[in-house]
């Protein structure tokens, strides 16, 4: 029985696969608008366990599940790889969103670019890889530089290497150990760019402004929001993409997709079916925020104004938490940190900060970085290598 | 011994006396900080529950108050009337701020009115009242139109009685219980304002734009931010007795006054030392809101800008809870639940709204007050009454 989605005390439970600092943002901006949060995560002391009950437990332990939905008026995921059987069953036994079907699009590199060339978003040539003789094959038709990437469970730059004139095929193929991957072309990209929106149960749709994005070593390391260099014909363009696939997906909640920009236009790279590294600025820096916009789409409700308000960007925080009387010394800065044990490459948290443009935005940018060990330097294409 | 500032994942927790409202939105402002809360409260099951641990007890309770601080790196409130043996405890145990000193000001209109004239702060005329006697010469003193009100516990326009040309004054002194009161002179005033304000440890003072508040029932119903009315001269003057009021506390954290805008200027009308309803609207509306400054400035951390963000406005869900789907259809509507039962007269929760000015701001101020069930009309000096 698929409980309703009435304004009742004792629905007003929303479960949420994974407690990562995902999940307690969800609930942070959940919780104002009176409901209440029960995760399922591996580890009862995850970063979500500030904001709401945390079932310890497998994401495929039915068991765990059952007692994930137990009472809730629905369910959401802070993750991409939740388990397909984990998916369906939370299909079956509440009100699952986003829906089963945009996590099996972004679980596969191949289904995904096929779903993007089919809702009209240009990507560059890829070949799906099964074996080292498809990889020399798929290198011969899609060229050099190309990266080579796992189809399953990649993130933040793992599960990729890239294959230049004279690389081994047989070394990279070895290297992700056999198993099915993706070969695509490597996109001589001036920046990388994102869009970050919500589709609601009735088929609205807000679009938070285009963002430029900054990686490094494969982790996101900076926002800015409104990317400083769009005209609004890419803006329209990126903001367009992302509508036609969140229809053609019938998609309920946030979702992301990254783009390079090329100097042919927008190249799409990969979508994420849930509230998005780069759309952290949001939290301030919107009239509503991803998570809060994720909520409401979840529960059902209305759509806020996704705006940006001024000019605002994110710097995150990975390895190492800088003096936290320095980060908010910088004017306009908010400090979130997930409360996560320190670790190299590991997001520990994120400072917003908000300005009234972008003049007045990029001198607080810079000192951030500065802070957060981040060396401050114009991006190039060569940082994807 | 008192624990140290420092940011050890060991130290970030703070201990909360009530767990209302208040207390659940400090803590949704300081879980992104890194910090966890407990909360010590009658009840197991008050808003602050989905946010934080709750220790049941009374708030004089030693046994209580001793886990409360156990392994805190600092102690707040949410209410002004916290025992004074309960402060006394808090202030010896850990870094209470705001301060006891704070408390006691705030917890007498005697003294707090006796305090307002020592920082130089304007005030109506006022009498001590402690017998029958007392009343009817301070009735002669300061005459009548006049308000009786108890001197301790009065909140929400409870604890208070108006006296009028032709009154019994012996039927308000035993409308009243004959407990020790103070008879204060009628303000025939313009409007009622309000400052929020925050101190921080260092002294550092960061003040919100001047607040147009309109309570009705003696319960604050709207707030409006900036106040449209003010001129620059009486902006910094509220702002300058604030501050002054700060100082002379020697105060730490968030505070709020509220003044009558009367021809002849402001008149002070009463403080709280903690975080206000009439600030509510910072959590969206300012570049920092209330609750996370209040945060900052009990941890030691740097303030943050108290810039409002355009114009911004909220209305209280007084009670009963409107449609929600209703309240969001509003442009730049952003609703706050609390999770308490509706009952007549408490408050449920509020919304806030945004937007770029005050023209774009007052219609969707005024479609939330009639959802929220409030007679649309300009506020007169007879709401007092």
């Amino acid at each position: 029985m698929t409980p309703s989605l009435e304004s009742d005390a004792n629905t007003m439970l929303i479960g949420v696969v994974g407690g990562g600092q995902l999940g307690r943002m969800i609930a942070l901006a959940g919780i104002p608008l009176g409901y209440r949060f029960r995760f399922l995560d591996p580890s009862t002391d995850c970063p979500a366990a500030a904001v709401g009950e945390v079932l310890c437990g497998a994401y495929d332990d039915e068991v765990a599940l059952g007692r994930l939905t137990e009472g809730a008026m629905a369910a959401t995921y802070e993750f991409e790889n939740v388990p397909a059987r984990a998916a369906r069953y939370l299909d079956r036994h509440t009100r699952l969103a986003p829906p089963a079907h945009s996590l099996a699009v972004a679980q596969d590199r191949i289904a995904e670019k096929d779903f993007f060339r089919e809702c009209g978003v240009p990507v560059q040539k890829y070949r799906a890889v099964g074996t080292e003789e498809e990889l020399d094959a798929a290198i011969r038709d899609v060229g050099v530089p190309g990266v080579l990437k796992t189809r399953r469970l990649g993130y933040d730059g793992k599960g990729q290497v890239v294959i230049r004139e004279g690389s081994s095929a047989a070394a990279a193929w070895a290297s992700l150990a056999h198993v099915p991957c993706i070969y695509e072309a490597f996109v001589p990209f001036e920046r990388e760019v994102s869009i970050v929106a919500t589709r609601g149960r009735g088929g609205s749709f807000v679009a938070h402004p285009l963002i430029r994005n900054v990686h490094r070593e494969g982790i996101l390391r900076v926002s800015i929001a409104p990317d400083p260099d769009a005209n609004h014909a890419l803006r329209r363009a990126a903001e367009g993409y992302v509508r036609a696939i969140a229809e053609q997906l019938n998609h309920v909640g946030t979702l992301a997709v990254e783009f390079f920009v090329t100097r042919e236009g927008l190249v799409a790279n990969e979508m994420a079916p849930r509230v998005h590294n780069s759309g952290h600025w949001t939290i301030e820096g919107a009239v509503t925020s991803q998570f809060e916009n994720h909520v409401r789409a979840v529960a059902g409700l209305p759509l806020g104004s996704a705006d940006v308000r001024g000019a605002a960007a994110m710097v995150n925080l990975i390895g190492t938490v800088p003096d936290v009387h320095e980060l908010l010394d910088v004017p306009g800065a908010h400090v979130h940190l997930y409360g996560k044990e320190p670790k190299p490459g590991r997001k520990l948290g994120h400072v917003t900060v908000v300005a009234r443009d972008h003049d007045e935005l990029m001198p607080c940018v810079e000192r951030l970085r500065e802070l957060a060990g981040e060396v401050v330097q114009p991006a190039t294409a060569s940082e994807l290598g």
